[in-house]
């Protein structure tokens, strides 16, 4: 039977399976969405990866993932902007409904924080020509200030949208409740968002009380403190019509079990928690 | 030799020293200037502290803390509000400079954040009238959105100030740089704290990359990626004029020195990095 309305993020599934297995178990399951990472689709090879996905009738939501502008030095930048060109390609070629990008934090030994973002604003700047010729929207995801220093110093969907104003065309967000269930702006700024066209993406994940690791214990929706039925009515009152892409990084739970296990928690969990 | 514009929250040397040890020491180093806890003042005693306070001509920059008002029913956030005027009647027999809150986060088994931040809202409400007759100020801490399911669903200084506007008289916030370094509308909002003369205490710990826990590891100043004399010249240039009041839960390092050594590298690091 097929499961309408869902997407699966690969990261989810990324310790049991690689890309075809994990593709053919999604399509087993009804699931026919998907967002792969990057060394998946490069373990796999981009054209058998392109197949599989045209075989198998597989959407792709997102390609997960560019991003990671700031640098040390103007050599760094410019290898980010040219591996992010890359991936524009390879989404490209997937058919992908948009490049996820983890923006980056903080350059090594930098304490400039407004520094690393005017380096993001720059990197986007420069990517946007190639991504409008390739016809691949850039997808900001604001990530949870936790990871401001390390991953991703665009943290509020507020300042991503501040970015996609700026760039004008080609440029929006993807929203992910883990990143952005907390934010006391966030009706308003949803709302921002889809009157603009700006939303690319809806991912979802449970934040976990307590959370013992702060990349790795993301949790199954329905095991945290995240209301995601409210949260859909945001995103879908704001005109977003795409799947709800579950993705789970959990090395201390989900990654240990079977991947069949998982597939099938995130579909029984799609629909009584979402 | 006397360290002027310093002061130590005790939060920061609790696992070497009692209060009574921890205020000699800090005298000892010429520190004038500490913000206690609840619990050390109990172990101690009210009207000894507030006698050991004014022998060693201790400032008190704060009180920690009150707050916690979210509750699964009335009667608990009832109990809340009982014990957060408690809080004030020390805070005021200490002499305190404010008594500083972290407001709680989802009642137990709860998915309501909004209903949260409501019961946060109508605690302090409550709290106001007692607070402006002891003529104690209440001082919001906004914590990083890491906290906001379990520790205080008041995220932002933005959000802290919304309800400062709508409470009027007698509330301010704290502003602790290890919560809200991160935040892209900083510089705007501690303006904005300072214009409506709302900054009451403000609290230096740096951010560590990686931090291995999401409570107990905060950094010494200069250890981790905060720019502090950034911080402190918007701190400053907004019209703040008390301490800067050192506080880091640190069990993986600090708590395990000699208290000793921890206040000599406070003072280091305000010199060097503040």
């Amino acid at each position: 039977m097929r499961v309408e309305g869902l997407a699966i993020n690969l990261a989810t599934v990324r310790e049991q399976w690689g890309l075809r297995q994990a593709v053919e178990a999604c399509a087993r399951h009804g699931i026919f969405a998907v967002d792969p990472w990057r060394d998946q689709v490069a373990a796999c090879g981009l054209t058998e990866a392109a197949t599989l996905m045209r075989d198998n009738g597989m959407r792709v939501s997102g390609y997960c993932r560019g991003g990671m502008f700031p640098g040390a030095d103007p050599a760094a930048r410019q290898a980010a902007i040219d591996d992010n060109r890359r991936a524009l390609d390879e989404a490209a070629a997937l058919g992908a409904a948009c490049l996820v990008l983890v923006v980056g934090g903080l350059p090594k030994a930098s304490r400039d924080l407004a520094g690393a973002r005017a380096m993001v604003a720059e990197g986007l700047a420069a990517l946007l020509d190639h991504a409008r010729a390739c016809r691949m929207p850039l997808a900001i995801e604001p990530l949870h200030p936790m990871y401001a220093a390390d991953r991703a110093c665009v943290n509020t969907l507020a300042q991503a949208l501040d970015l996609c104003d700026r760039l004008g065309a080609g440029v929006g967000v993807a929203i992910d409740t883990y990143h952005v269930w907390w934010d006391p702006d966030l009706a308003r700024q949803v709302a921002r968002a889809g009157a603009g066209g700006r939303i690319l993406a809806y991912h979802i994940g449970d934040w976990l009380v307590p959370t013992r690791d702060m990349l790795l214990d993301r949790g199954m929706m329905g095991d945290g403190i995240i209301d995601f039925k409210a949260m859909r009515r945001l995103i879908e009152d704001a005109g977003f019509t795409g799947p709800q892409e579950v993705e789970i990084f959990s090395a201390l739970d989900w990654w240990k079990r079977p991947g069949e296990e998982v597939l099938a928690a995130c579909i029984e969990r799609f629909r009584a928690c979402c």
